[in-house]
């Protein structure tokens, strides 16, 4: 199912390289870690099931907006993003709550300051072809999770 | 919108009365109540626009898994309600959280013990036909806000 | 660090078996499992870094309200366990965020149904002269997260 | 209660109208508001038992803190903002997660990005002398779910 999964996001245009430089970037002044620390972390958050299960998921729900698939309603809130549609955090959670406080503090900040591949994705979804809405959160989780684990492992090997 | 929400739960077979006697009886041992009380404070969850979105999206998500429309390896984890994908709980935490602890008691409580609707909209999922996965932690959601609300209602009133 | 929150928790009156007896208590309808299995799991929560903050803040809390230490105002609301008082659920949260959706569910349920030690403590806590309110979640997160990790333990070997 | 939690606030160097300003940098780009909209919303925010909660029991542990009341490992690892430490994040969800998805990402992002009064509060808390680990975080928690507030307000009006 791993596997799947990346194909998946990779099929929606988000690379592992695209993720662990998040990760960089949120960790650098932080720690002393190499883009290859990143990716290696990146990887073992895509191994746990859960966020195997929220990727393809999220893309699903992403997909059969983008086809029209679901009730005409429920389908504009999610291909438009509007603004108030919160449950693509409230899935993103999945991930981010098994990762701690750290990896909750900066999903919120990559959602709001969207950088990089998060902000490419969600201004795609924005021009009304694809629909990311729950992909781009799902990018924030993964990546601030990342980041908590690195902080987290850092610390044990301090002591 | 509300509206339409009320017509779908109604059309996967769930009244507002089915909701209200669950809210009774987790709360009938703490205060003095009448299911008229209950029935009351559910349409009031209902109106909220977290609630609105968690039932079409949810409700979505499930008709889309009964009719094969989704990836297929996703679309088998959702339709069989598979023991450790666990985003049908996620997605109702966005009910349950604005409601307070009271409500995540309950509500994990409800999600374990399936009494009554719960207990019926379960089975008919898992005989293979229908696709509840969402819809049964939906109600347990609603439900256990409704009953954290009263449970708000009453103390203030006592001050 | 274990060793200390394994010593407050024993000082407070809970030993690892009586965790380990509520996880079996979860767990056995649905895995061939020892009470051996589920102290080894109760063990391993233990040993979180996130679960050992939890345990040392929240009798922290519990034993300061006991000695009047805080304020009069809320140090009245934590030592009678005020209902509406949600903070013992929500601290305990950062146990059972991190073990996914089959402790929260389990959670919820040990909450309302305060099965052996559970009850012990909280009734302990309501005569007044001990405070258990944080103490009791506690150990509602620890046990409800030591069964989600040995279903997911059980799913994993089966493939 | 309210007017306890107010005093509590003013007494740890907390204004209103502190709040009141991130509020407003938060939305300004989204809504046409005052500071005087974002006022009042902190103040409905504030007549919450969930906040009047969380501000006493997250003061009552600054304080205790920093007057080392509490058992000397944990009492460390509180006063010193430990980075590990992760339940002041935590306590503060008990107000973010009762306003929505847009609470919890502009939580996130003041909590990474610290300005005006968070970072002042941080600051001086890193200075040794007084303890902020609890009330940096209950801050960010007011200020993004007034942010909510406003931002679903505004969209009801709308329609």
């Amino acid at each position: 199912m791993k596997e799947l999964a990346l194909k998946k996001l990779q099929a929606r245009g988000v690379e592992i390289d695209d993720i662990a430089i998040l990760v960089f970037e949120l960790q650098r002044d932080y720690q002393d870690i190499t883009l290859d620390d990143c990716r290696a972390t990146v990887q073992s958050i895509l191994s746990k099931s859960e966020t195997i299960c929220t990727i393809l998921t999220g893309i699903a729900i992403d997909v059969a907006a983008e086809n029209d698939l679901l009730d005409p309603e429920i389908n504009d809130l999610i291909k438009n993003d509007y603004g108030l549609y919160g449950l693509d955090e409230i899935l993103a959670l999945s991930i981010v709550n098994m990762n701690g406080s750290i990896a909750l503090t900066n999903f919120g900040y990559l959602d709001k300051t969207k950088p990089r591949i998060i902000g490419i994705i969600d201004k795609e979804g924005k021009k009304g072809k694809k629909c990311h809405t729950f992909l781009d959160d799902i990018i924030c989780a993964i990546a601030s999770s990342a980041a908590s684990r690195i902080a987290h492992k850092t610390e044990k090997n301090k002591k």
